[in-house]
Parts: structure tokens; sequence; C-alpha cells
């Protein structure tokens, strides 16, 4: 077999072969095959597309790549959360304890943020102490004992979907759905979960900015996962704004403590509710959505839920307190509001660039080098369809540095569009897709 | 500017500016940008393709990335032939001498063969002491001299086409035209001459099987030749089958000499005449195609041209007494006939195949590094439209190798086809395009 047959073949629109793509994946993760071939493979497949079949078999051959987690050890249906990224995403933190509080065990590896989107660990973080360094017996022992671990990535998991990820990244390659489905869904099944419940974001600060995009990305990585024998759902999610109010790391961990006492913004708890319930159904602990819900509303209600993060918290070397205590976590030295310029409704509010704000302000990594300023951030006051009046604060950053809090403003008031009229209002989930 | 904005521009379908083709050629030339960007272009380019500006901005850029041919020493018009290649291709040992013959130096870099199409220099070096390892000074003056001298590729042209044809030739992205078109031209406009004329081939043995691609093509490089401000004609011949009927290297050197004394194959003689008047008129010896053929004539019917060939073989180190007596140039030890299975018309014979057949006889190189054996190959004695009884020979191969000539005359016979009735008989000229 020779790598130049499989381009020549998919750039003529042929269907590749599961060994052809098995031979291509396995070379290229061994270094028989070089970066050029691939490139060109990736290009020709962004214009010829990949059939469900083919998308399958490369998924299944990256997921096959390094090593696969075993989650053996770990008792219960394993259902693991994968989000396609957005701004203010902090639904990991609130919605890990919620579904560990109702039996669902979770055992998570996760990453750190880059750009304008902020990661798990890093949120996590805000806790002092905290950490994400734990051995495979420790990571092991607290899921089975208190229902939650999160680690960072350790194990080798689809290093053919690192290294052909990084090369899509400089050879414009990236915008393929077959390309970003095995891409996602080969480190879904490497990491051994049981069952994925994914939450695919779609609006301006999403990856995918157009509903039918999401959608179809969602149905590639249900099929995915269906085909590899593992019950798969995915919730199709706004992101055309900033989710909640929150957008900074610490900042987001209050807004998750909030939630998990039952103040949450209505958007986030509906996605905490809407994925919390779908993995409660994959794990089998609830028989329907209705009775699931009606579980997750007790264990906010009824406090366990917030105990289970503090637990949480304490089993990685974190500060507890800071649960019951969130004005431990840090605090940033400037607070500023944004004044509205007009009156009328606030009408879009461009996700992406929110997220940049807080990227200007140090609440973001510009490269994988970058240290971060874990206290800085934004906190909207008003959200899209809001009415506003001239001079009412449409958000207060959080900053440690008057230069910068200037710039996140001025930035934040051009991603702001207030209108006469109020926009039209479209559902927050768009669809569940089983 | 960015490698990445300029593959995402193509891969989207815009055209590419000056500016970044040059930022490109320039890159890749010096190491700056890497391969896997530039095959993920190329593939971009194959499906989107690219506008003539572009293909002549390409061109330029990769013709200025090595060093440019001085020819400013030697007199006179300098006019360029280039073919695209094909089987039995002796053309350039024929024409140099007759054009030269007619007062037009010939000061040519050639290259070897690879694969089943033969090389000028290893023809030529059927003379015994043939070289082309010539100093610059002494081509000039040979060319001042004698008016022809070939060299092998010293000069470092085009380095950049170069390095773009090896990673092309590796990623399946040979077959785009503004490609082939910029690759050919980059490489004749840093050969330094003021006027070229393209031999574009067609058919079965020719990289253009189809017509109407063999004219796109001729079109594109002869706008380039003008863009680039030199006269640009193209000539699109016949390549359904061999030129002539000698294929081999010193078998071709012989048919060459034939038609020096004006007795060569009525094909071979139409392309030396189409060829050679067209390079009189740019070269400016003759002012209409007329007269340009009768001084074509006149330098054969008066042995001039074959002088010159003597002339031309005896200034680089050959021995010009071959030119006289061919039969002192190398002979295989073993001449087999391939007799037709039937009687009919010769209604087709797979050009590639019958140069396959010459490789497996030791005529080619399978590799750059091989040897090859300059006695050997086949002489049709039938060619396309032929009336044929069965048991005539078809063609005689000469090898030096029973089990090779075996193996050739299986395949020589497999690529022909014997059927009842005479073939549609096409022009063996199909345009010259100017």
């Amino acid at each position: 077999m020779r790598m130049y047959d499989i381009i020549m073949k998919k750039r003529n629109g042929g269907e590749l072969s599961r060994e052809e793509l098995r031979f291509f994946v396995e070379g290229y993760t061994c270094g028989s095959i070089p970066d050029y071939q691939v490139s060109a493979l990736m290009m020709a497949v962004y214009f010829r597309g990949m059939t469900h079949l083919e998308t399958c078999e490369l998924t299944m051959a990256m997921a096959d790549s390094g090593d696969r987690l075993d989650l053996s050890g770990i008792g219960g249906i394993k259902v693991d959360k994968h989000s396609t990224g957005g701004v203010g995403d902090k639904t990991s933190l609130a919605l890990a304890p919620m579904v560990a509080a109702c039996g669902i065990p979770v055992a998570k590896m996760s990453g750190r943020g880059l750009g304008h989107t902020g990661g798990t660990i890093d949120k996590l973080e805000s806790f002092p102490g905290f950490t994400t360094a734990l051995s495979p017996e420790r990571f092991r022992d607290n899921v089975n004992r208190i229902g939650i671990a999160i680690m960072g990535q350790t194990a080798d998991l689809a290093p053919a979907d690192k290294k052909l990820y990084a090369l899509r990244d400089v050879t414009a390659t990236v915008d393929n759905m077959s390309l970003i489905a095995s891409s996602i869904m080969s480190k879904k099944l490497a990491a051994g979960a049981d069952a994925i419940v994914l939450d695919v974001k779609t609006g301006s600060g999403a990856f995918m900015k157009r509903e039918e995009d999401a959608r179809a990305l969602a149905e590639e990585m249900v099929g995915i996962g269906k085909g590899a024998g593992k019950t798969t759902v995915a919730v199709i999610s706004d992101m055309d704004q900033p989710l909640g109010f929150a957008v900074g790391n610490a900042l987001e961990v209050r807004e998750a403590i909030e939630t998990l006492k039952g103040q949450g913004p209505e958007d986030f708890v509906e996605l905490c509710m809407t994925l919390g319930s779908q993995m409660l159904l994959a794990g089998k602990r609830a028989a329907s959505e209705q009775e699931a819900r009606t579980m997750l509303e007790q264990v906010i209600s009824d406090g366990s839920a917030l105990e289970k993060l503090a637990e949480f918290v304490e089993a990685q070397g974190g500060d507890r307190n800071c649960v019951y205590h969130p004005e431990f976590l840090p605090v940033a030295s400037v607070r500023k509001e944004v004044p509205a310029p007009a009156s009328g409704y606030v009408s879009r509010i461009v996700c992406d660039e929110v997220g940049i704000c807080s990227l200007i302000l140090g609440g973001g990594r510009e490269t994988k080098e970058s240290g971060i300023d874990l206290a800085v951030g934004l906190v909207l006051c008003k959200k899209t369809g809001d009415p506003v009046r001239a001079g009412e604060p449409l958000a207060v950053i959080h900053a440690n540095d008057s230069a910068k809090a200037q710039e996140a403003e001025k930035r934040f008031l051009s991603a702001c569009t207030i209108s006469d009229k109020a926009p039209e209002k479209l559902p927050f989930i768009r669809a569940v897709i089983v």
C-alpha cells in the first residue's frame, strides 16, 4: 500500500477503505508517512469530504493510535461529557458535582485553555492548592470513594489526532465536519467511558457558527459513538452570547457555586439540567428525563451537589472552604462598570469578542507557555434581549491593570449592539440528538 | 504575510497576488516555508485552479528563484525548443543541426531520460566520446563557432520548480494545467533564450492524453511566454503512437541521421519541418513559413545539416565518423522480429507501452541511478493505419538478452491492435498556436 495512491484515490473522489485509513493513521503516527503527504490528503478530504463509514474508520484508527484509558477499576456506568467549547463555559464545574451526587461516576481527563476559551483545569485552580497531578491509583480511588476525579492529560490518548490536528491547524484544513468529528470522538473513545454526552455549541462564540453545521457535526459524532458501541447523545446549545454572566476563571467558579446553590443564570441552569438528565439516562440512573430532572433538582435543593464539589476540591488538595465562602477565591483589584451608551434592547453580544476581552485582561493564554490571571474577567449585567437604559451597566470588568481594563471596555462596547427593537429570541437548547 | 493565509485564500477560491506567490516561492526555495504547507496549497490549487495571471506570476517567481542563463555572449536570436516528451522523440537530434545550418544559434541545456521516455543527452552519448560536460566558455565558443552546443543541467535553473515538482510528484498534485505550464516555462525562461518553440504532444504516449488538454496547456504556455516578453509558439503533434519508427537510444540516433540524409519517416520529417520553420520565423531567419521550409529542405538536400551534426558531435568530443557510418554506433546482439498475429490493419499501438518495452530491454532508466544500454530498443515496421498480413513483422526488437527480448515481444504484442477496418486517420500536426 502506498500513501500516494491513497491521496490520489481521495483526490479523485473515492472512498477510502478501513485498511487504507489504518495504513495512513499508523504510518503517520510512527513517522513513516511524512507531513507533506498527510497535509495533501487533508486538503483533498476538505474538498471531497468523507463518507460516514470513512469517518468512523478514521476515528477508530486514531482512537487506537495510543493508550486507551482503562476505567475498569471504577464501579458503575462511566458517562463522559464533552463540550465543543465556548465563552463562559463553566459547565463541568457545576455538572460534575450534580451528576456525581446522583450516583454517576465522573472520571475525567481535562485540558487547559488556549486562546479566548478557558479550560476546566485553569478554572479549578482558582481553588488554592487544587491539583490535577494525580497518580492513576489515586484517580481511581477518588472516583470510587467520592464520585469525581479530574486529571490532566497524562496518558498518550489518540496521539494520531494530536499530530493530525497540529498539522491541520497550519494548513487550513481544520474546518471539515468529518475531520472535526473524528478528532473529538477519537479522544473520547480512547478516554474509556461507557457513554458519551456531547455539548455542541452554535453561534458567534462557537466553532460551528451556523446551527445546521452544529447539527451535522452532532449527528456525525453520535453516529460514530454508536458505531463504536457507546451510548452517545448530543445536545445543541446556544453560544451566540456568553453562557451565564461570568467570563473569567474565578468568576466562573463563583457562578458555578451559585448555580449549585440554586441561584444560577437561567441559560446555564437549563444547560446543566439538559446535559445532566441525558447523563443520568445514559448512566441508567433515571428511567425518564422527567425523573432525571427531579433528581438533579433534588441534589441542588438539599445541598448535596454543593457538598460534592467541596469533597472533590478537598480530595484534590484544594481549599474546600472556598466552596462555602467564594469570597476567598482570587479577587481582582479593579472593578469597572461598562455603561450602556444608549437606551434600547441588547440585540447582539459578539461572543468571541467577549472571550477576547477576558484574554486582554490576562484571563486566557495567548500561547501554551503563557501564565494566566485567575481573578480577572467580565460579568455581564445584561444578556441579549434585555432592555437597558443609557448609563446602566452592561457589564462589570474585573481587572488588575487599569490600562487593560480600558482596552477591554472599548472592545466590549464594540461587541455589543443596542437596538430600538427587542431581537427575536431563539430557544437556548436547540436540539437533543440521540 | 503568512503562508497559512495564502493556503486559506486559495482553498476558498481566491486569486493569489504577485506578492503572495513570490512570498510562497521564495520562502519555499530558502526553506522557511515547510513542505507540508506547500503540498496543502498545491492540493488546493488542484481543486480551485489558477487564473492565467496567477500562473504567469508563479512562473516568473520560479524562473527568478535561481540562476538565469546569460546567453548574451552568443550572437543572433537564440531560439529554444522544448518537447513535453514522448516515445521515440529524437527531434532535437535532427532539428538542432537543421536550424543551426540555417543560421539559428542552438544553445541548449538538456536532461537525461527517466522512465519510459528517453533523454537527448543519453541518445547523444551513443556517439563514442561525446560529452556534455562543457565549461561555460567552451559552450559559448562552440555555439559562436559552429552554431550548436548542448550541455547538461549544471546551472541552478529554477530551483523552486525542482523542489516543487518533487513534492507534487509524491502528493498527487502533478496533473494541473497551471502547475504543469509554470513548471515547464519557468525553466525555459531561466534558460535565457530570446524565443521559445514548444512541441506539445497529445495521445496515449503523451502526458496530455486528450487533445483539448494539450491545446489548453499549449495556450497557457504561449500566454506565459508572451507575458514574459518572449516570442513563443506551440505546435501540437501526435504522440498516440511512437514518433517515427525507432525507439531506443542508438536506434533513434540512426533514424535522425537518416532524416538528415532526406530519408526520414514521414511523421518525423513533418514534425522537424513544422518546428524548424517556426524556429526560423521566431529567429527572423525567414519571412514566411514557405520560405522557412524551403531553407530547411535545402540544408538537407545539400548535406549541410548532416555535416552540422558531425561538427557538433566532434566539437563535444564524439566520433564524427559515426554520422557518416552509423553502423559504428552501438549495436545489440539479438534481433528478433515480432510477427503479426493476424491480418488486417494496425488500428492502435499503445504508445506508453512501446516505451516500456524499451525500458524492459534496458534502454531506459528505472531510477535516476540506473545505467542504460544504448544499443537496445525497437524499430517499428508498421505504424497505425498500415495494412499487415499475419506473420509479417510488426517490429524488430534489438536486445542484448533473449529473455528480455521475449518479455518485450509479449508486451509489444499486447500493445498492438489489428482490426479488419483501417482506423480513422487524424492529421499528425494538430495545431500551431502562436
